[in-house]
């Protein structure tokens, strides 16, 4: 449990599994596992209870650039906490492969990379050099509950 | 063939391979076989005869929720029609990776994840737990020829 | 070094690593490995020294069709740069897996395929039915250093 250690060390707490506003349905899996690849859901931040957690909106409009790298730090302890539970311990991840960053964007913003550099920063503090990933950084219209980011990934685990 | 007989179980009927406007050129596979990997192209609703087929527009605008829903409905039939020609039987196909859904969003539209439900459905419906998914659902400013839902995917098949 | 040569003969030079504006922090691989798959982050046309290159802004707006269609091919060019870097010789590239062509759109602009064909199109010229590919194009509210068009890809590679 070497990352949850560092993790802790960082004062940062895993929250638990997404919980969504009544009516909403989700039918899809969090991380899903398919042979040494773990496939991760969009994830967005959460609170400590689970719920989505603002400031909601649009980076470059109703949340400031600042607002959006915590955002997306966030995101990252959110997604860490769906792989967590599917994989028993952090340790398991071999290597990160893939980030796909979408920033909530207002049609003039342009620094969608020093948004996501909240989720790729606190990943790579905490695994090092398995933490090196490919990266996209992009603007969205609009993200699902009005959230101001969400990140897709992938990893390699050992099996 | 126990996917196909599904289907028709369902009333539905997998469409021809895309028909373009004249002169579009899609000079890309609508699925590409890399190993064990199924990668799949972005898919839209498509009618019949292989045409896209409407309501064209932004979820949240001109096209409503419930529309949304159907088209993201008709994105996965569109697709497993691309998978039946590729595959030559979808019971080929061993289990779903990884869902990519797009939602063509007016600015303050924020239920893309209903939208999706949709594909995930319909796709959890015919495959049961080999449907099993990683999944974004997101908003796009605008799609290929208007289109309100596109999907991108990945499978896992048996060689 | 068949590639380099097919690039040489179209008189194309593949340029320098990206260069970004003072400030900006990229902290991801452009290129990276695991196992036999190549993750390649989001590239944008670059000039000659490595800078982003326009012109700039919303295809549908500010950038025409034509302009969009050459930004992409760049942006190719670009992306081959990164991977002959990553890789020591192109002709690793033993296939093309997957495209996802980001167009910064107009909200009323939705030929993003006839974009993203700068991109496929020289890709399939270089490498012929190795480049075949999966691929979506599709249109982003706004992308990095106003971008017009960012690409994402994953290639197979010889070991």
């Amino acid at each position: 449990m070497r990352i949850e250690a560092k993790l802790a060390a960082l004062g940062l707490e895993l929250p638990p599994p997404v919980r969504v506003p009544q009516g909403v349905r989700l039918p899809f899996t969090p991380v899903h596992i398919v042979g040494d690849r773990a496939l991760i859901s969009g994830h967005g931040p959460q609170d400590g209870t689970g719920a989505s957690v603002g400031p909601f909106g649009k980076v470059g409009a109703e949340v400031t650039l600042d607002e959006g790298y915590q955002a997306a730090r966030l995101t990252a302890v959110s997604m860490l906490g769906s792989l967590a539970r599917a994989l028993g311990d952090l340790d398991r991840i071999e290597a990160w492969v893939r980030v796909f960053g979408m920033v909530s964007s207002a049609q003039d913003f342009h620094q969608q990379p020093a948004v996501i550099n909240g989720f790729s920063d606190l990943i790579l503090e905490l695994f090092g050099d398995a933490g090196a990933h490919a990266r996209s950084a992009v603007g969205m219209v609009a993200l699902p509950f009005n959230l101001p980011v969400e990140v897709e990934a992938e990893v390699l685990i050992r099996r």
